[in-house]
């Protein structure tokens, strides 16, 4: 199993630098000031198609030959990488087969099909999404780009903390969410590779620990009914990603519901940005003392703002 | 009554510049692709107290005598301009006297109370307002800084358009919400002195249509019963913003409640900000066809982002 390295998040910087937004930095006076750290927020709510995942999907879809390009690309996904590899798709004028859940937030469905994806549903399990995925691969020979476990996707997603270290003063502490683990073995490379010495900190929830339980058991764990209001990190930690965290990542920690709902509410009043529940993650990690900020310049990722508005936490 | 000019919002700016954030100018490819103009949104729910409302208070503010400053300033506001007011004194280290009604949104009390203003509350008829506001400068000597019928206040608010003019290419239209007429008459004066072939056209909720009234029938009537959720847009049309709306201002246009809703709903989903009702006004007239955006570049001022988040219309 080939793994990507920094060399390869600068590939794919030069690659889809045309086509993604370099996503702003924020600061907040007032999150400073209750929790104590200088934070530096990079704002992939503002990437296209709202999520980071914009940069993993390109870079996979700028990356196949001629000739597969032509077959089109698949995948099975809950939403942001579904979008992000339509829109990817779409741009170099080729097709993208999406098997999405049934149950997929009203908002995901709707900037998917808005992209342009060709969307078939399914029931909303990993073994329906999986088989269905088979299916429509056979059919089209279209090329899967699985959401994380993927060596291009990876190498994308790590574009962004090479723009946050790049943009902003030495960060003492990166903090990134992780669901399948792909933002977080992007960010891991990245940051070891131009500031070796700032930690990096997989922020997880309690109710979807597997990369946690991972991390410190040693072995892969998959999750098992994992249940969070962070849609986005109910996903299983991905082999390639677990191999890079293993290597690059100071530490994992979890929070609580109550403190991700905290976390989000926060950042929406004060910095006045709408975040999806992942987003506040890192920060939920923060209020519930499980970071050391006190002095510290800390970056966090913020992942996306797709949120369904009918159904917020507050 | 002597009314402020262009020169007048320039003195402001150079005043104020060290306090105020020079706040983002954001566009959206999928709002300029849903309705066929091309937006540029000056995004005041990034200023400080989250409203452009700190504009004009620090120019008020920073405007004061010496011995007038040591007494301190007072005002009634249902919130925005008391926050404003009470961090441009807090800045300039003098006490903000504010009198709110009871009934106010949690969130803005608290941010009222958080930059250390001196709180009365009571009833919420104008009447209690202005009788406890005439009783606390009475005792402590304070100057009044009215929210909108204030020479200073209105000059500092034009500073926003003139941001807008400086920084975003040439526009056909700039659209403004209405309530008191502060942020409209400055953005009138702003405007107009720099590009004098750029509409200026007032936004107004058709629930609270005092300036709709009053422009058309070219006098000053008041509101009466106005009821909308852009709870900022509530107050009726001041003097002198009446006299440069008169003068500088092309149009005013009315829009429905449920258009705002709509399109407070849009700005949230496709810009991933955070913006209060009354800042979805003048998006809302662009979705009830009242403006006519086609090819045309359209500036949009976003007044502000404090809402109770318990509170969502959605």
């Amino acid at each position: 199993m080939q793994l990507p390295t920094f060399a390869d998040v600068e590939k794919a910087h030069r690659l889809i630098a045309q086509q993604i937004h370099r996503t702003p930095i924020l600061t907040s006076e007032s999150i400073n000031q209750i929790l104590g750290g200088q934070f530096f927020f990079k704002c992939e709510n503002f990437q296209k198609v709202g999520a980071f995942k914009f940069r993993g999907a390109s870079n996979a879809v700028l990356n196949l030959s001629k000739a597969d390009a032509l077959k089109g690309v698949a995948t099975h996904s809950s939403g942001n990488h579904a979008a992000a590899l339509a829109l990817a798709a779409r741009m170099r004028g080729i097709a993208a087969h999406v098997v999405m859940p049934s149950n997929s937030p009203e908002i995901k469905k709707k900037a998917v099909a808005g992209y342009g994806a060709i969307i078939t549903f399914c029931e909303p399990s990993l073994e329906a999404r999986e088989s269905t995925l088979r299916d429509v691969i056979s059919r089209t020979g279209a090329t899967e780009i699985h959401p994380y476990h993927n060596f291009h996707v990876i190498a994308g997603q790590g574009t962004a903390a090479k723009e946050l270290m790049e943009d902003s003063p030495a960060l003492d502490v990166l903090l990134c969410p992780v669901g399948g683990g792909g933002l977080l073995a992007g960010t891991a490379l990245s940051v070891k590779y131009l500031s070796p010495f700032t930690q990096v900190i997989a922020c997880e929830p309690a109710g979807a620990d597997d990369a946690f339980r991972s991390f410190y058991g040693n072995q892969l764990f998959p999750s098992i009914q994992p249940k969070t209001i962070a849609d986005g990190l109910l996903t299983s930690l991905g082999e390639m990603n677990f191999q890079i965290m293993k290597e690059k990542v100071d530490a994992v920690v979890t929070v609580p519901e109550t403190a991700i709902v905290e976390a989000m509410r926060l950042i929406w009043e004060r910095m006045k940005i709408v975040v999806e529940p992942s987003s506040a993650v890192p920060l939920a990690a923060v209020l519930e003392g499980k970071v050391e900020v006190k002095g510290k310049k800390v970056g966090i990722i913020v992942s996306g703002g797709n949120v369904d508005l009918g159904k917020l936490p507050f």
